[in-house]
């Protein structure tokens, strides 16, 4: 009866193509170690998204040692990493608009690996400097699903909606401030975006925009 | 030199898989009427959307007789639509919270028919009466894109992604009043699902939920 | 003339059926124990809400000792708890989305507790894994009353609402990040509920819906 | 097949205690019609809410006939109303601020009179006189259950809820210009209320304040 | 030159009736020593606003010692505060909903008295137990002027402002939560009020008001 | 009982100095005349605020004819107005920025003139163009209470707040496009303003702001 | 006396280098003719802009017939337009993303014009397209001075100020729906810019940065 | 291949006439060694903006000794800065309001001589005191181009646009609270200003305003 407050979702994967994900950043250290040893106890493997350094630090040492802890994507992995899919290039990049975007970029490109999925990155090509996007066009061209980062004005994802036949997962981020801080102007930017084919997910949302490519790239990898 | 404050992307297609569209919100009768001479001029076919009846019948009767009209699309087309796909169910489907979001659907609708895509609209399964959705659920997870269009509080994408497997491209409407008029609420809504794989377009925007699952749609089926 | 600067509403359950309740979160700990002592004086229980654990352990050794703490309710109880009602099941459940939302919970409890009135919780069961709720659905349509409690894009108020024949007391929580960092998406959300019968409180209220609650609970029980 | 685009959900009432009505405002008289036509192929009675008098008039007069019309709350019912309950005095009364909420206020009573329940009704006793309230005081506080309608800064619901013992549904109203326009100033003051007990629908929803009254009404009469 | 970019008003009083003080939120303590030396060296006393102990242990031991602090109002004056008026009772009032506003109502007091006016101040009499209220009625009727201070939903003002003649200048604090954070629906509600003669500051204001009364004061007393 | 929806305030001169007014902008015509005629059987005067042309000349002839129209203050009068008082130069000066604001400016001086109150008027006299403003500064020092109306980003009250020694009410108005549409950056930088005394009412409140200088017109003439 | 309401600023170009124009969108008709009265007494030319043409054929036929009306602009001149400078190519260039934006385009250019400054028009180059800018851009580079004017999430002048040495002055309009209706997302996106040299004016503001660019080509000339 | 997560815009001057910074809010030391790491292989200088003291003290005691750090500006500096420009007086001046907005005046400074162009500074001269502003007139109205700074109600570049035939840059700053509190209030003051030639900059965008000014300065001196 101990964790009945907790009800963990481990058919998710056959259910709707992607594993559940513990999103840590309003759950207590308490809650992590119930869930971690749920997930012991039922032999699964297990991603920490939202897990800052410091939080991380509040586990007792035997969850520390146990998870493989990414500090640039602010995640841990219960268990190992699957071994990665091989198309060359992959089909999924992710493209950034400054280095600063570092955290949301690493955040999905570790939810795909942990399902599996190997995706290219592309940091600080924003279109403040166009050279730099048009340097890498003949590269972009070639993926099958783009996930765009950007934040402050997040012209990117419009820029390369316009410029390739991907689809295009918008990820704002919370890069900004003044009238820009905390992204909503990022997140408002690319809802309004008058290139065709730009979707979008909630600001800083790495793993949102990592799942959303994954059912996609299932349904192009499962038909063929 | 007449027409050089328009300048129209016939050649969007081949770079970015979507043809370009005339959004005639804001366009003046006249603005439009250059737009078709132009298009008639190089022979081209055209997709005019937000174009309500008012406007539309603001045309002159040349246009108005040349033009197919799509009342609850708010949509026009110049010349014919192409033969559509035959895969058996589609690909896509269109599933829709209450009536009153029926324009939304069909400009979505339609845009996919326009590039010669079917799909199927599954209209009023709003979570309220959830039977509804539950009863068409077998059937929903079939497909391989569904746009989800919703508005008020926009729960219909959210319980969506949590029982099938394919992306969910959710379109907010601006079905709603009081706290939810315009329809802010549905989108902040859907940006904030708990449920993974929603991306989101602009409110009442099922042209460019379309144009996404065009780009989705080729990846899938140009690699298989 | 000491504590003129407070003024005590000792009457409050003869007149409108709940006591007063002391909110802590704006106050200092020289105004709590002013609070405190005040009660005392008149031999009075008290309920103090959002009292974060820094600010318990800034009142003095003595009011330490006399309170009891509920660290997961943020809550401290000077006197007794009442015995509670036995009504089989309980009247009352409480229903939440993720586990994050566990202090709004428990101080929705609490004060149903402090009131003398018992109350089911079941949490965790949001409608990104539907199952969860459906699981439950047969318990939660024996209710008299339910409060929900759910944050981010908060579906669970409205899915209930169109199961069960219960008056629901929606909670939204600041459970979000991005567009719903706050809980205003939530709040929006459970506002702009399509189903029947939906009532909210403010954000994190956990001790107003109690309240609410209370008072629908005394018309029922002393009506029959 | 021709009203497969509608989904009615004629077993509400069994399942969550409320009908279905129909909200018209974002609705076309074509839709209506499909509706009133399904309805009366199922000889079923219906409420359509926000429908305002232009739109009643679009419809054919066949309809405009068989339809009971309300203009102050402006809805219509489609068959006969059923007779009141007869406790004395009512359980439930409705109380508004100021004359202007006068459509708010019989929206609430008509869904109230659709389902068989009486109310009470007192208008215009808003605080900036509060002598209007006071007068009513010992009346008002005999009721089970007061809807609280208010617009502009909607202290109403607060003072009353301070004074009475009956849970208190508040509903802001669109009543306000300037800061207050549109009615988010009072939604949001209800929702703010220090005073314990008062739950919020959105601006304007007489009707859905009379859905959550019609539950707790069912709660109390059918235990007792 | 040391200091020119300081540039301090000493004329204010003659010009606009009341004298120039130093909101220190965004100053640091270096900039608050260079004011202090030049207010010295005019021989000129001074009032510092929104001064928090932090920042006051911030400065030299000197300007500690020199400085007398008020904690509750978190300001500090430099010199001796003049002689009070000795009206009975005085003209001004200060009012508040409830004792967190402590702060505001202090702020407010202070200034007054630095004027040279006294004020009587009336905390924790908010509309929820309106007995508070009610009790002190005859004697609040007396005052030429009151300073109402409120947060959460405010509705202190209205209330009183249909009770009393005198003018009302209302100070919403960042008393709240959710929804109410920071103070903007106490503001907007003050803003909204539908009774006559009530007029608003910004939150959190006390200083702001208290200059609004000295220009109100002064014009009275200076008349008769 | 016919008039029971309604409940005039007559007393409230006598309780807090100021008349009731009546706010059309949310009556219908019916409303209105339902209160006519109650004033007219009580033999009372009243005044009808924001009533546009387009409303008042949906009411009756015979009240067309009775009432007194002001077509600039959109405002209309039953009864005589009474003799206004005769202190030369007036105490209260209505200023405004531009001409647009004009409407405001006039309800502001009708509604002085209908409590028998006198008061002088400079329009156009904005900070765009200062020297409009400091060629009447000496007359503008002379009064006791200043009205200042203005639209856009309103500095006005600002500066004129740092130039005389009354108290300003300062009036925002909706005159503004883009990002002042609706008269917020007016209402919010009024609230804001670095100068000490200014006092703020709802956007366009032309009548509140009468009724504020009333309760301090008062307040000075009865101390004298 | 009869014009006392009105003050016109005729000697501001001489004071700030740009003349006074008549915003007309919140003035009646009557005030417009009392202003061109004022200005043909003083033999003055003058610009009216936000004209649009209801409000234009109000007018009385003298006025219509001696004012040239710009239906694209939405303005209308008084006398005639000056010769204009005639450095090849002009100094100021105005570069639109969509036709839409039209009318803000023709106002700008006009305002240039009335004060005898030529600018070339550059529409329909946003950035969707890529392709219609980069054509361009050895004709921008040569400009010293680009008004840039984009609606929807306006990526148009963060794109070319990375890739010319002028200064941008950014215009936002209101062309956009859901999420970007009114403008305010352009708005914040040009704000946002992470491209140096970015000044933006307010939504829709054609004449405003018009009045800026001239007082910087002022500088310019002048200083040669 | 160790930094292809940053790409440096070292030609960005030649492009488009300012220089690369970097923004160092959002960057982790490590990314800004590695920035400096790669400025010093290419032999560049480099600014570093919004660079707090804790940050600057977190990065290695080499690059703490070979940068200038500028505390007040909250810049610093790789290299040495250029020999300034010496027009008497300079062409650029920066006024502010308040002793408050010193920041993000010296982040301009800074700026502008960093790209070697020299400037003068006048501080605290807000219009609440307009005395200060007229004081300095004279000298004002010799600049070419103006930079104000201002928070609050950010009256300052408004009233200035009417005195002074320069372009305004206006930098709205974040200096306020309550309903001003981070700014916004001054941004969208200075963005409705009815003043002509009033641009606008993001909130505390000391260095864009600089960047703005400088490509203004290069277009009137390389003409000249």
């Amino acid at each position: 009866m101990e964790n009945e407050n907790i009800i963990m979702d481990f058919e998710r994967r056959k259910r709707c193509a992607i594993e559940e994900a513990v999103f840590c950043e309003f759950k207590t250290p308490d809650q992590l170690e119930q869930i971690l040893t749920l997930a012991k106890q039922n032999n699964k493997t297990l991603l920490f998204t939202r897990l800052n350094q410091e939080k991380f630090f509040m586990l007792s040492k035997h969850w520390q040692t146990t998870l493989t802890y990414h500090p640039v994507a602010r995640c841990a992995v219960l268990g190992e990493l699957p071994k990665l899919t091989n198309e060359a290039p992959p089909l999924i990049a992710i493209v950034s608009a400054g280095s600063s975007d570092a955290s949301v970029c690493h955040e999905a490109l570790l939810t795909l690996n942990y399902h599996g999925i190997a995706a290219d990155l592309f940091q600080d090509i924003g279109v403040a400097g166009l050279w730099r996007l048009l340097d890498k066009l003949p590269q972009l061209q070639q993926y099958s699903i783009i996930i765009a980062v950007a934040g402050m004005e997040a012209a990117l994802p419009t820029v390369l909606a316009g410029l390739v036949d991907a689809p295009i997962i918008a990820v704002p981020t919370s890069i900004g401030y003044g009238i820009s801080v905390g992204g909503n102007v990022a997140l408002q930017s690319c809802l309004s975006s008058c290139a065709g084919g730009v979707m979008t997910v909630n600001i800083d949302n790495g793993y949102g925009s990592a799942c959303a490519a994954i059912k996609i790239y299932k349904k192009i990898v499962n038909r063929s």
